[in-house]
């Protein structure tokens, strides 16, 4: 008998060579449906892969990232499956699980091509073979006879795999007529896959290396239901409509020129409308909070990152530095804004009395991402960070972290962010010796994360071992409107700049103390904030947000005069109007009015014109009355007032008070 | 006879040798005692130098920057004189007239030293030459004698510089006893010297090389009546008070960090709401001229600045190119932010329809200067723009140019700079093939400036060949509080950029055409701007600009929890306020705010407490009586708008309305 220690700790006796889909059935019945791999001492396996010694496993269910990678990962080798039955003689390369979905490398055989036309069959196939629940058997083979069996196959790229393998005995997968070399895990049967849809067809270079040859990758994604494929399918078809690089075109938010650079955003007019409303809206709230706000240079002297760290972390992978005309002096574009604040602290002493100091800026900074790797407004090679950098005592960590919490919320309540969870990442408790800082003060900052977060009321996940080393953090992840999830908003604790700055502080024993740094970036980047705002909303964005608020639509020419009139009362409100000039229908003005996502047109015509007043129509919802352009201020004003919910903040105010006394 | 052609254009005869002094004579006797030098055909000449040819004369006095390069080119010839007296054996190098004043490098006998002691001998020494009223006599010598001459003086300074010199006659002035090598010109004699100050001891390396023998430079600077020396002097202290390096840190505006790099300015807490004034106040006055504001990103592809001519011009003087870590791509810093909104122009086709494109933005740049040229916010490495590019038809540049008048007086004009001229700069007439751009459009330019400046009501002066190789522009000259001269808000048009970049429109004859490009920065930079007017206002800044509006002063702790009531109502109406907690006495806390420029203090103790009001002071004023917080904020909201004079700007736009229609 061996000893099985489930999640929750409690342990059961099970005879040797027990499997995960035994145990999973001993548990329950609907877990054994539901399951799909095993978590064994932290490796997953096979669910009918037998355990011989004591374990701690974890069932993988379709909710967990280990079920979802098992599922694909099988899904991967019954295409390569279905290939080799359509394609006799394919070669195959790699064949991985990934994000969503899998892919296959393959080398299609001499004189045959694959396209979109042919997934159809392709996917038949694939479920044909399904339907017919073939066993992934798993066994081994000594190098030798793996490289021969390959050899005589003809497949040069599992021979080049094998190669770089240790000598030894070699994992195969057998799933049907189809085998695979393969480390697994696998699903028990093929069975499992009810859905099957290939995505997309793409070339891709064998191992990466533009030198060597080039294979066809096929993408696709199975579920263990239809319907959720359907939905998926339907999902995939909204976030193609929702795709901020589309919606930012359409709406001429941001532009990249290559003349300027691959990856360096320009903010259009009504982007910058957008990207001023933010900032003016953070500013506004963490001037609330006592944040004061700095600018700093985009440069700094190449010393300071050797001095932080960064130089030595990120050279290989970062503009490289410049230097002036006379080469005496290296510069480099700042990766980011914490050396530059850590110098402003040290610009005099500070004293206990000074902290906490929380010193914030919108900071744009410059990293390298290869070019491949770029995209749209998500990944760019500059961007401007919300940053702000809290310098404070040990003592007063929990009180600022609750306050940043609280900012954080308030942030995703008013972008309609509903959905989220949090994550507090802590040492590893066996291996403190890898962390920089002092194990009485990671103590109480791991405490003090924990505590600031339930009394907040955040519901938690907490993970061992996923501390930066220099600190612990707390990660948010938010799910959007499409139930994609992002991270947003995280919160890092820095023993690291302290040390390597020298910071001190005197407290109120008159003895020199270092202080603690907190990061921290509530939209993250005004770049990928932006980004996720617009797939998060398509574009609509909320009226104290949006570039364009109202559109004056005049009938005719006539009324233009008028139209200013209202123009000019609006502008002196800070109301961002426009008139549409054109000599159009005022059907065809509201059309597109609707269509460009301008949440108030305001129409003028001859009444409008005599009773001094404007009809007024809602973006969607359709004709809103007449009303006086004083009425419709306040109206519009309102609507901003609420949007921006001062109750929330409020509420999120009290919750920290109340426990803060308790 | 030869004829002489006054400024006014008028034409007199007289003898052939006759000498300035003699002209300014015959002009009228005043004109001849104040005359110090005189321009011939474009030189100028001694006063006593006959001329022997039909000439172009102008007469310089103390107003002219001629006149005064005169007077202390002169000055600098009698303190070698004195020099040469009190330190037998002393050996020069250069002695020039600089910006103000005048200095002599100079290597003194083995064995001697100068320093701040000596000053008094030898400015009296200086005087006692000067009253002896020795003429500047002008002589020629042969290169061969004159090197003799040295060489027996054994000066190896002079020996250097005159055997750089061409062969044939070397020109030599005496002054009494002293002879230097020297082109002129000089005072007729030392007699017009009243008033000498010598102000400055430091090193100089022979020239500028710092391998070379390391010479004593002697700073001073003359006057030719007492009164004006006495005046200079203090405003000399009030500037040094003034000093915005010294402001900027006593206020905590901004900071440098050697480890972030020299001549990179931080900005702090204070410093950044000041800035963000400027910007939002701007940003606000644009908003009404129909300006677009853009953020592009702080470096470009080298590629840009090649196509944009910058690199060509700059390279050898800029932060070098930096590469991405591959190094298959080459990029720069941004020196100027044209090249990008000139992308921007072209992401899409152009319409007659859509200019004038107004694009704006706050872009920081980066431009190499040499550490020893830094100077606080003036000479800096990297400042913000308050940048902006005007694209439009060469008929609207009359109108644009307006409105960007318009805009430079009415900034003057908030921030009390009352003392101003302007210059047109337009091409030189003679050499037309030096400027790009087709002459037609020149000619619709500069036309059309001159009557923009006209129909504004400026007062200009019109300079030929001034202008920029790419068009002509106008320039504003202000004097600050002390009479300082600086230049702001240059108007700049250029044909380069829309011809480098092949821009068009397509006109209403449907045909492309090449729009026009206007530069202008009303403020330069905000660094230069905020530097000014630091030393203009002393650091008195307007309440509506001023980083702390208001210091609420609790009178004893009891009423701390009223302050604080107080505290939020001001800054729920977004007025920057402070409690001053410090347990002080109610004297020192108004003295301290006083000294911080605090324009209002809000003094709260049990009567005010009780009344629910507050007792209000002005800085420099004292007290204004007690009012409730709502009076308060009504009276400080009341004197931020008349601050920012809505008036003028209403006055301002009929003047150019009206001149549009006339």
């Amino acid at each position: 008998m061996i000893t099985i220690t489930l999640p929750d700790g409690s342990k059961k006796q099970y005879p040797k060579g027990i499997t995960g889909l035994e145990i999973a059935k001993d548990i329950s019945p609907r877990l054994a449906k539901e399951a799909l791999a095993i978590g064994v001492n932290g490796q997953v396996w096979d669910l009918t892969r037998p355990i011989e010694n004591d374990a701690q496993i974890k069932i993988y269910t379709w909710d967990d990232p280990e079920g979802k990678h098992t599922f694909w990962h099988t899904s991967a080798h019954l295409m390569a499956a279905a290939l080799e039955k359509l394609y006799p003689g394919i070669k195959f390369g790699i064949g991985p699980a990934i994000e969503n979905g899998f892919y296959y490398d393959v080398e299609l055989p001499e004189g045959t091509t694959i396209s979109e036309k042919d997934f159809d069959t392709i996917e038949q196939t694939m479920l044909e073979i399904a339907r017919q629940k073939h066993p992934l058997k798993r066994y081994y083979i000594e190098k030798q006879k793996a490289l021969e069996y390959y050899k005589q196959k003809g497949d040069p790229y599992k021979v080049e795999l094998i190669n770089d393998l240790q000598d030894g005995e070699i994992t195969f997968y057998e799933l049907g007529e189809f085998t695979d070399l393969c480390r697994g895990p696998h699903l028990p049967h093929t069975g499992y896959i009810k859905a099957v849809k290939l995505l997309n067809i793409a070339a891709a270079y064998w191992r990466g290396d533009a030198s060597r040859q080039q294979l066809t990758r096929i993408y696709g994604i199975s579920f263990p239901k239809q319907k959720m494929l359907t939905e998926y399918l339907q999902m995939l078809e909204e976030a193609k409509k929702r795709d901020h690089r589309k919606i930012g075109r359409e709406l001429e938010l941001f532009y990249f020129s290559s003349r300027v650079g691959q990856g360096l955003p320009m903010w259009l007019p009504r982007g910058t409308v957008l990207r001023n409303n933010l900032i003016d809206f953070l500013s506004q709230l963490q001037r609330k909070y006592g944040y004061q706000q700095v600018v700093t240079p985009h440069i700094g002297n190449k010393n300071l990152y050797v001095t932080s760290g960064h130089y030595a972390k990120y050279k290989q992978h970062s503009f490289q530095p410049f230097t002036t005309p006379e080469g005496d002096e290296e510069y480099m574009l700042k990766p980011m804004n914490c050396p530059h604040h850590v110098e402003i602290y040290k610009m005099k002493p500070r004293s206990y009395k000074d902290l906490p100091l929380r010193l914030a800026e919108f900071g744009t900074v410059y990293r390298y991402e290869q070019s491949g790797e770029l995209h749209g407004l998500t990944r760019v090679r500059g961007f401007t960070q919300d940053d702000a950098h809290i310098f404070c005592t040990p003592d007063q960590l929990k009180d600022e972290f609750k306050k940043v919490i609280e900012i954080v919320l308030y942030v995703f309540e008013v972008f309609g962010f509903k959905d989220y969870t949090a994550q507090v990442s802590l040492r590893d408790p066996d291996n403190k010796e890898k962390y920089i800082g002092k194990d009485e003060n990671w103590e109480k900052a791991e405490k003090a994360i924990i505590e600031a977060a339930n009394e907040m009321g955040l519901k938690t996940t907490v993970e061992l071992g996923e501390a930066a080393f220099y600190g612990p953090k707390l990660d948010f992840m938010v799910r959007d409107a499409l139930g994609r999830k992002w991270q947003l908003g995280t919160i890092q604790v820095d023993y690291n700049l302290p040390e390597r700055f020298e910071l001190e502080y005197i407290g109120a024993d008159d003895k020199p103390h270092r202080p603690v740094m907190i990061h921290r970036a509530p939209f993250g980047s005004l770049e990928r904030f932006v980004a996720i705002l617009i797939e998060h909303t398509a574009g609509k964005f909320p009226v104290w947000l949006t570039p364009e608020q109202v559109a004056i639509l005049p009938i005719s020419d006539k009324f233009i005069n008028y139209a200013e009139q209202i123009y000019e009362k609006l502008d002196n409100a800070r109301i961002r109007a426009f008139i549409d000039y054109r000599n159009e229908k005022i059907g065809r003005k509201i059309r597109d009015a609707e269509v460009k996502h301008i949440p108030y047109m305001l129409i003028v015509g001859e009444k409008e014109a005599q009773n001094n007043t404007v009809s007024v129509r809602r973006q969607g919802q359709g004709d809103k009355g007449s009303m006086s352009i004083e009425q419709f201020i306040l109206l519009i004003n309102d609507e901003m007032n609420k949007e921006k919910i001062p109750e929330r903040l409020e509420e999120l105010r009290q919750i920290r008070l109340q426990s803060q006394n308790s």
